[in-house]
């Protein structure tokens, strides 16, 4: 697989003003960081690509077929019994105490050993995002993320009219060296740099995994820099082989603000995630949680707390993991099978999702309705960038249909390339897409 | 009970910096927003007043006592049983449609009809202010609100910047002359005013309710000056006599956002609120959701869905009346037999709050730790304004505690007033306190 582009980047988050209309009475109202809220005419695609004759390859839902209803069933009939009036009454604005203590333990595996009173229960790691981002973005700030990154964190970092930079990677995750060019690049234009964002492990949407010296010189480099971290971290508990790679938290407490979450590892539906900050940034975070949602909710936490204690969740993670590595598996098969030459794509050893780019002159957004009326949907890979790169490659999810689907999706898919690069040989290159807009699915948009 | 401060204040919501500590290596990187965001000194002495020796008038914890926690129960384990899968996983940004639905039929009483599709599911009515906010407000906008306001809202408008300017209330709520004489004075000194925020029922904290005719004054007020209005009900269906006022959007669909919550009504510990807008207004809210938490805890509003068609809600909302009923007869009536000379209050006709206010040269701010020490808890008013003011005022909550924990808490609050206005008498009056910093408890203290 070839390098990702290039890490100097031109932003363009820059405000691009609203369509008026008549429709729309308060059109000259709204807020500057409006301005980038949009969802594209992507969006509606997807809605379309969530109907049965349709494979999607395009959403992110966990496969929670596997989970054991009749137990967690048990569990919240037995948590009202014992601690209704707790669980149905408002909580702490820095979460439920006990819970906090079970996700430390959560955390021992991947080396950090952090003290519950720095834990911040969050509604989904997408709110501990969004209060990391209202405490310490300013309009203008910088933002380091991979090239690509995740994009609800592209949403949020939008809405608070953060400068996103993308940092390049490559097969084995973050490229230090770029981390370093990007670093002096932007402090020597007179801008600050207030975060690098990184998902190190299973990477949504590369699929890539740091590797473990990487993650040292990258430590080293912010350090020096004086530029923190924020290490989302929601599947690192799925490795395909069980291995758990080490946090870069664990070596680096007050430098690495680490980012977990509930939603792959038992459910998405209850919303818990958590963040884990040195104490002057908790303190921060929490005022801000309560200003946003006074407190998480309490049953949700609840729920958690009783299945972490009450069932082996850790079994659950390990069926997770090898119904994970079954569809990655038919995935990577399938492209091998199937793809025409040119096409390049990760090889991920865990998490949910293949990150796969064309040959030059094809343009992934500008394709996808041609996929859909083809029956298989993806997300492009502008989705995954501030800056309107990315329209050579598409995220591909195997979390979610079984296998033989995933094998006929890629088919589908390959005929649609097929096509689309029998049309290039004979009327020349697409030209790039540059629209604004929220290129990709709705949360629950399979 | 005499008027309200003036509504011409002098808007003190500007950045405080922040203080600085070689705790925090952070200090020069939060963003601006965050200048706002201290807990005052205030906040500590709640967590004594949790003691169970204190009575605590403070908090506004519902009192769920009543609620029929095995009814709950199983409605939660059929609940997964049935639906346990979607229950479990991600949802839409907008909300679970069922609900949506169920919601436009909790409104009718109140005389809104919505259509599901102009409803967003939120965490809380306090995350529907924490998007409206984000939506509308640019640093210096100005909002007005009551005078007092509710404290969670003025946290938010502060986390965006926004200019409070608060508006003069008495016993029949918000004054339409001075909502008019407010308007005419911030578009004279040329700025934007974004909305008009009004908790019209059984107000948080002043106990009072918007008359119906005002409610039209009002509407016609802000229509003219296309100014939008923010209407906050979660008190709208807890009349002590069963009456239902009309709610303001009920008459002006296109110039009023109005805002629910099941905290009250069912239970906080699920926080499912929702807002219901105009639909150009709602696509805007329902991407900032999204980049927000994604989408709401699914698992929360199908409870909520659950227990609105499997439970006799409103027999239950009918029971609350009753509980809270005889709780404000309690205070009202030892209020009426125990404060000194001097001293007056609001009367309200339901919700959980009454408004205090003491003699000139009383600090209530001030008074606290010695309340705390005898043993009673409330909140001072200077947490219900942006600008400093209520320090004569408190807010008295009777949610709670039992009839007889109320009488003995107004007695011992008596007798801390009576010392202070002996010490005034005999020292002169003490300086209005002007600390920053958020003065209210946490949402659990009670």
């Amino acid at each position: 697989m070839g390098q990702y582009p290039d890490a100097q980047r031109r932003n363009t988050a820059a405000a691009v003003s609203s369509t008026g209309s008549k429709l729309d009475s308060y059109v000259d109202r709204y807020a500057t960081r409006t301005h980038g809220m949009t969802a594209s005419e992507v969006r509606s695609l997807f809605a379309v690509a969530s109907r049965p004759e349709v494979v999607s390859l395009a959403g992110g839902m966990p496969n929670i077929s596997g989970l054991p209803l009749d137990v967690v069933g048990s569990l919240l009939s037995e948590l009202i019994e014992k601690r209704g009036t707790t669980a149905l009454q408002y909580g702490s604005g820095q979460g439920d105490p006990q819970l906090r203590e079970q996700i430390c333990d959560v955390m021992r595996p991947v080396g950090v050993h952090g003290h519950p009173d720095d834990v911040t229960v969050t509604v989904g790691s997408q709110q501990a995002l969004d209060l990391i981002t209202r405490i310490f973005i300013d309009p203008g700030d910088v933002i380091l993320a991979e090239a690509p990154s995740y994009v609800g964190a592209l949403s949020t970092f939008r809405s608070y009219q953060a400068d996103v930079v993308h940092v390049e990677m490559d097969d084995d995750g973050l490229v230090p060296e770029r981390v370093r060019q990007a670093i002096a690049t932007v402090q020597a234009s007179g801008r600050t740099i207030k975060f690098l964002y990184t998902i190190p492990n299973y990477h949504n949407p590369a699929g890539v995994t740091l590797t473990a010296q990487r993650r040292q010189e990258i430590l080293g480099i912010c350090q020096d820099a004086g530029v923190l971290i924020v290490e989302d971290d929601p599947y690192g508990l799925l490795g395909f082989d069980g291995d758990v790679p080490r946090a870069m938290r664990a070596d680096d407490p007050e430098g690495v603000i680490y980012l977990g979450s509930f939603s792959k590892t038992f459910a998405p539906g209850f919303r818990v995630g958590w963040t884990l900050a040195p104490h002057a940034v908790r303190e921060k975070l929490v005022l801000a949680a309560e200003s946003s949602v006074l407190c998480p909710p309490a049953f949700s936490q609840l729920a958690v707390s009783e299945y972490l204690s009450g069932h082996d969740w850790r079994g659950q993670v390990k069926a997770f993991r090898e119904l994970y590595r079954e569809r990655c598996d038919a995935m990577l098969g399938a492209l091998d099978d199937l793809m025409p030459a040119g096409a390049h794509w990760t090889r991920p050893r865990g998490g949910f999702y293949v990150w796969l780019t064309l040959p030059a002159g094809l343009d992934t957004k500008a394709m996808l309705p041609r996929a859909v009326t083809n029956r298989v949907a993806y997300v492009p890979g502008t989705a995954f960038y501030a800056d309107g790169f990315g329209s050579r490659s598409m995220r591909l999810s195997f979390c979610y249909p079984t296998p033989d689907r995933i094998r006929e999706g890629v088919r589908r898919l390959a005929q649609v390339i097929e096509q689309e690069m029998e049309l290039r040989a004979a009327f020349g290159a697409a030209g790039a897409s540059q629209r604004p807009g929220l290129d990709a699915p709705a949360p629950d948009q399979a």
